[in-house]
């Protein structure tokens, strides 16, 4: 880890030049209808997908899961989805469906395939060591979903 | 109608002889697991999915669809899944996503294939006359699911 990484990224290690995690912070951002993040480097607006060893075992997992949790697992599987589509021309959004004791699915469809289904639990606790993991985990995933897409080409495409 | 028809089913019309309606009957009776409904007909079970031009006229759509709306949605595709495990051995649930003004999308995903892909509005409005079109829409869509598994069947069976 260099000295300019930890001086940007004080938690979640060195900073990985990925494609997902800058599509990653290019979907946070969309969402700053005012502009009010334009100043905040992508580590920043990326903060709560790192948690720390340290962190997870703070969170406790009684109680209804915080709505931006679903929220970033919504952003991370909508940012495969626009790397795909820019991969393949296949469009992909992901519905969820999680209940109250943080546990469910999520999946991201391609026309009528489903290109990742994921059985998630304890979301409460959903975050990433490093930059280096939440970066591995998108390029796994979409690896994943381009695999799928390449068997069921035309499920892909209805 | 018949006289006696009206007798069990004064909303909705006439009670056809229909798998779907009584399959959808199962499912809301499935979660009666004390037993408070089991006196009741199928067709009070689920007068709720009766929604009569009347009625829909006073339904406001401003303010959050009512939870028990989107949960009547849910079965009638739980419903609609079952069935087509027992025609076709792929088992298939529901994952739905609406927003706070009514609308959203629902799909029946069977494996890794979507076999019904919806966009409804207006959940706060949903219904149907009569008996007859809740289960004409439930062979519909069963028919559709039907076909989509043949055209993809090892995307269904995955």
């Amino acid at each position: 880890m260099s000295d300019t990484a930890t001086e940007t990224a004080p938690r979640g290690g060195a900073w990985p030049d990925s494609p997902f995690l800058r599509q990653l912070a290019a979907v946070v951002r969309a969402e700053d209808a005012y502009g009010n993040w334009e100043g905040k480097p992508d580590s920043e607006l990326l903060a709560e997908y790192i948690l720390t060893a340290e962190e997870r075992r703070e969170i406790p997992i009684i109680g209804d899961p915080d709505p931006e949790v679903i929220w970033r697992i919504e952003k991370f599987y909508t940012a495969i989805g626009l790397m795909l589509e820019r991969q393949t021309g296949c469009m992909a959004a992901p519905i969820a469906k999680f209940n109250h004791e943080g546990w469910g699915r999520i999946v991201l469809i391609a026309g009528r395939l489903v290109v990742i289904s994921k059985h998630l639990r304890d979301i409460h606790r959903f975050g990433f060591e490093t930059w280096e993991k939440l970066a591995e985990a998108g390029d796994k995933m979409l690896a994943d979903a381009n695999d799928m897409t390449e068997r069921f080409p035309e499920a892909a495409r209805m």
